[in-house]
């Protein structure tokens, strides 16, 4: 089944790590529970002076399933993101490529 | 083995998609030929007023394996994509999750 893939990108000033994530923590847990929910990969950048020094990537189900977890407590948890400048949006996979085995002299 | 992941994210305007792709798809296909190339994914996004409606992620055996695979040519390729603003770093998995399987009525 395709696949939405929803990519949000942050601004995290060095320093502030330990603050962004657990606020990015709190937001997480409650989206990982819904209906819809495949998988996600938090990443952060090996350059502390990159523009987007965190990048979140989740697998869902659907547009419509991701957008339904955004219940009631989400407005709240997400304000207190604000001095984090983040770029959120749904994607889908247009490319995709997986190394082949490497060849062995034979 | 810990991966190296690199996230390219690139500011597309609308209508540009095919050129983008093809200047994109001459440099993939040579980074994808290089020593220590995992896998790659191109994701676009489903909102075409998104800021980032590119963004490139790749998996890769290590930083020193992703850098060496930018050899002579790779300045020329680069060169035809700079009318697209990108915003590239290196990075690693700080959190990762995949869903539980669903609970079923028994």
């Amino acid at each position: 089944m395709a696949e939405t893939v929803f990519i949000n990108c942050f601004e995290v000033p060095e320093g502030r790590d330990e603050e962004f994530l657990g606020l990015w923590s709190q937001i997480d847990e409650r989206m990982c529970e819904h209906k819809g929910f495949r998988w996600r990969r938090l990443y952060r950048s090996l350059a502390p002076d990159a523009k987007l020094r965190y990048v979140n990537v989740a697998g869902w189900d659907s547009a419509e399933e991701f957008d339904a977890a955004h219940d009631e407590d989400f407005p709240r948890l997400q304000a207190q993101m604000w001095e984090f400048p983040a770029l959120p949006s749904l994607y889908t996979v247009v490319r995709e490529r997986i190394a082949q085995p490497e060849e062995t002299d034979r």
